[in-house]
């Protein structure tokens, strides 16, 4: 297989694209809205929210996808236009066509996405008026990872590259939140921009499966937001032959779009909100992917495993109960190890060095590795601890 | 229906029942040992965790429940026995044995129930020294509901009186716990006493119907423990006419075991770890009851809205949000009032005084009502705020 590597960049750093961030006002003072442009309508794919009550621009987003190219996403932070009845949709609509307008695109080229405060209805003049600032030629590219950010501390972007059939190929991210993460605040929402020459149903194929094992892996706060999207943009301006499915270069492009995709998910796990760790369970041992996917998330979600994890505390007990509660089968044989000490072997606690294990977990990324003996399937999950800032967080704001 | 009526009272009000409390040095200086003891074998009927990881007392207890009959219950707090292999297994038999030989009792017909650590076998010689010193003649009863607790801050205790075909019918419960509460700590125990005459299989029926509405109803921190435990005896010395399913004596009855079941359900929750306030949900207009208690559940469960209810913060986006994550179906017409207050008609945003209801979300006990206008069924869930003192409780103590 090829070899990929991760470069420095941004967003606009695929052949074709450009981005740019203003501030529309809808903060006090930070970039709150984003824009990714292509040369080129790119083949689109997308994932979103399962909640029933989905965000105006998720509605319009899934039409987009439908359609199957884009060539432009605009996002905006602050308010994310959920539970905004005809006036929330009329709006994301409005957003489309003056970002259309702007830059001579079809609208139905163009994504919409928001994220922020859910019940209040966009102040169509500053998008418009925000809009109007943004540029194709001298984009503010990095700014575009700012701009989307709500309650996260940092910006969440990665880069890869790689050669395929003689061509370089960039692909690239951007990302923010998890969880439902502020009050009122919707949660994820990830961007992905590639060079790749690739049909849309083998975008959209290769995306779906690989979110089942990425960004549907993380969990903060176990909490669906309304405007959950992930959206990759494939232009083919790398000029790459067109990947075919099973194919060696499609195999060695989906192995770079996983990576990207569990990079950003990682990100947004340990920028949970109020965390200090990075939480990383793997059960081992399942008899399919599917469970073993199941018990990793519920371990990595669960408040008791969370806050013992914050107090550095080696407390097994409540990592079994977690893997009892869901496993659909009878888990006499389980071994445990956390931080690569062993704690528990054929359900049986072990002997191990309480102290030196609290030590160990202070450190910022924590392993949990459950070997469940039922079977050879593997699943990890990817989360944080919970800690007083989250509740501060969460309590203090107001809505 | 005849009226029932609450009396002040303990798990040995109902005629024939005694109980005690000791302590047997397993924790520091607390009653750490309970008791209770019919002078007849009583119809026993009981539904467990389902949490795969089970101790060894609930599978003990499954047996004796099958077997129909119960005598007396004999409790532990500070140790789980869970996660003890067959040492564990041992001991809980040995402990049944301890007791049928002090009251010359059939072991068949002694439940054993234990909570606390988990991983850590029971220091069989203190259980011992325990179990002899128990009296069944100077019982200290009302010590029973103190020697059950492990990091609860209250005892949890309710007594029902009813006549039934010209008797004096009296149903007791005493119970602990809920969450998975302190490291390592096992959850909810509720015991039920009752002199009426009813047949063991009616009794189990009734009890699981009610399990539903009440005890299942209920959330702190979505962990299921190793040893939650719900057993009742009804020993028939009230003398009433034996109750027959579907006349109007059995709904009598009914009703008075639903409601102690209910009110200890509220106590738990109430006492939910680090809790400054009770959350009760109900969801209205939806087509089946199990969805309505469902969503209920869901709402009072999720994080977020238990923190904006310690931060007094009426964030209603939060609510509907958890409404969308797990509707089997669309909800554009949700109503949502909170502490009475209309917050939300036809999902769309309606005016309130933020300040004010603030102020009544301050209150001890919120409530939150939402009608999906999608049916004619309601189910009720109850649940506590997430404050610091969760996180504080759940992380600063080491296992």
């Amino acid at each position: 297989m090829t070899k990929f590597k991760q470069i420095t960049g941004n967003i606009a750093s695929p052949k074709g694209f450009k981005a740019d961030a203003t501030h529309a006002e809808l903060k006090f003072q930070k970039l709150d809205l984003g824009m990714i442009l292509s040369e080129v309508p790119a083949a689109v794919a997308g994932v979103f929210t399962t909640n029933k009550v989905a965000a105006a621009p998720v509605i319009l987003d899934k039409e987009v996808v439908a359609g199957g190219l884009a060539q432009a996403i605009i996002t905006n932070s602050a308010i994310a236009n959920a539970v905004t009845g005809e006036v929330g949709m009329n709006n994301a609509k409005k957003t489309q066509r003056l970002l259309a307008d702007k830059f001579n695109l079809e609208p139905s080229h163009v994504a919409v996405c928001s994220t922020g405060v859910i019940g209040r209805q966009l102040p169509m003049d500053k998008i418009a008026l925000g809009i109007s600032k943004l540029s194709a030629e001298n984009g503010h590219a990095a700014g575009f990872a700012q701009a989307i950010l709500t309650t996260d501390l940092v910006e969440k972007e990665v880069a890869y590259q790689v050669e395929l059939g003689g061509q370089t190929v960039t692909v690239a991210g951007a990302c923010k939140g998890s969880g439902m993460i502020h009050p009122n605040m919707a949660t994820m929402l990830a961007f992905i921009t590639t060079d790749a020459n690739i049909a849309q149903p083998l975008l959209q194929a290769t995306l779906s499966e690989i979110i089942e094992t990425t960004f549907n892996q993380i969990t903060v706060d176990g909490d669906t937001s309304t405007n959950d999207t992930v959206l990759v943009l494939a232009n083919g301006m790398a000029e790459n032959a067109e990947l075919v499915a099973d194919s060696e270069d499609y195999l060695t492009f989906k192995s770079v779009l996983a990576t990207v995709c569990q990079t950003m998910a990682k990100q947004i796990a340990a920028d949970g909100e109020g965390a200090t760790k990075l939480i990383e369970v793997t059960v081992a041992g399942a008899p399919d992917e599917l469970t073993a996917r199941m018990i990793a998330k519920h371990i990595v979600g669960s408040s008791l495993v969370k806050t013992a994890i914050f107090g550095a505390d080696p407390n097994w007990g409540r990592v079994i109960s977690a893997i009892g509660q869901v496993a659909p089968f009878e888990v006499p044989d389980i071994e445990l190890t956390i931080q690569g000490d062993l704690v528990l072997l054929h359900s049986t606690a072990v002997d191990f060095d309480q102290a030196e294990l609290s030590e160990k977990l202070k450190e910022k990324n924590v392993v949990i590795e459950a070997d469940l003996n039922q079977g050879d399937k593997t699943g990890t999950a990817w989360g944080c601890d919970l800690t007083y800032k989250y509740v501060e967080i969460n309590a203090l704001y107001h809505s």
